[in-house]
């Protein structure tokens, strides 16, 4: 399907199951947070809803259409981004599963309603506020640091439109894991199973997948570890099957 | 020098530096866990004040010697162990660095005072209150299970003895990690580094070790994970190293 392209966009592989996506390096480009968030969720197969938070150019959701026959809503604030959503949706002929919403997650409870998702995926904004250095690229600093939600506006909508028995998955830093894991049992979205992800052998975790059960009892389980370059620089085995499929690199 | 055994007593190794441990199958025996511990904990080198909760045959006070000069005491419920651990500190002529108390540790905060620790260690009993398949064998039991403190107490006292800046460090089962945050958040003491313990590559977690620090500032850092056995059954190159020193084997 043909689609419009601004300047500084390009269509790109996703590399799994032939998916394009449009991208823009003045914009938005996926990372590989979000590649692993999309692999890591637990997702109904035949049916079901899923929403995802924070959509940015659509990368979860077509990510996720992948794995799942379920109706994927994604919701995203700013309207550059929620466009180019809806291009690539349209671009991989998924307008039949994929419903991308502009607009502020803050007023997802009372647009989607109560307890009427199945799971709930986002990739936020990891920085605080507005510490550390912000990108002077508006768009891209929005994509990462607090400035239209806070991680407890997060948890507190994913746990609103989750359904009692529904997931919610989450990537962020392991330096505010504790923020996480509070908020998420002050949210009732009990944290079942975690994996931390390590750029090599020997290093610290740079990323926390961790998914929660809404209204789950306490029973963690930590997953093994994912290493992502293996000593010689190249990418381990496990994420290359990640991004390129079964059938190994395309 | 000469101690006095019981039956089912026998002087094991410890292996490292040099140090002799008695044991019971059928009274006390260390495990992998307590030798993590002692070996994960971040300690003052010349001088200071640990304190170790639950010190059982007072395993992980003998291991602490071998890396700090501080002074170092050990409470212990069972009088059976307290007496056995009190015999391992002079069959290593440790009498003048570690102090066996025996005692119950709820009872710690009125005998060893506030904030005066700066550091306190724990290998609490791992198993819920009575939950689960409970040994008929006393000491065991008491040992494995929340028969005499639960979590709650051990996380409540480590906090009351140490002091501001002061770290607090356990060992635990992953599948109750949640509780063990959320605990030490509510005492005051920030989780600052986290390891998880895997069995095999490949395999989930089946113990963390953690620290904290009193009133620190939020911010986590998740060190690399440990796997436990290589691909071949034989301990990794890093076990061998905790356990037998730089040397190597022994």
């Amino acid at each position: 399907m043909d689609v419009f392209l601004h300047p500084s966009e390009r269509i790109d592989d996703l590399l799994t199951h032939e998916l394009k996506i449009i991208q823009s390096h003045e914009v938005f480009s996926f990372s590989m947070d979000a590649v692993l968030l999309a692999q890591f969720v637990s997702l109904p197969i035949q049916k079901g809803k899923i929403m995802d938070l924070c959509t940015g150019n659509g990368v979860i959701p077509l990510l996720m259409s992948t794995r799942s026959k379920a109706n994927v809503d994604g919701i995203e604030i700013q309207e550059r981004l929620y466009e180019m959503a809806t291009r690539n949706i349209q671009l991989n002929q998924l307008t039949n599963q994929i419903q991308i919403h502009h607009g502020d997650l803050k007023d997802a409870p009372q647009r989607f309603g109560h307890g009427v998702y199945d799971v709930v995926t986002c990739n936020p904004p990891y920085m605080v506020g507005k510490t550390g250095e912000i990108n002077e690229n508006e768009y891209i600093a929005i994509a990462r640091h607090e400035i239209h939600c806070t991680l407890e506006d997060v948890i507190r909508v994913s746990a609103y439109l989750t359904r009692s028995g529904g997931k919610v998955a989450l990537v962020h830093r392991p330096s505010r894991f504790m923020e996480l894991a509070v908020l998420m049992r002050k949210y009732r979205i009990e944290p079942k199973r975690i994996r931390f992800v390590h750029p090599r052998h020997g290093a610290e975790a740079n990323m926390i997948l961790i998914e929660g059960i809404r209204d789950g009892k306490p029973d963690l389980k930590v997953l093994p570890p994912l290493i992502v370059y293996q000593e010689n620089g190249q990418y381990a085995e496990e994420i290359l099957e990640i991004y390129f499929g079964e059938g190994g690199k395309s």
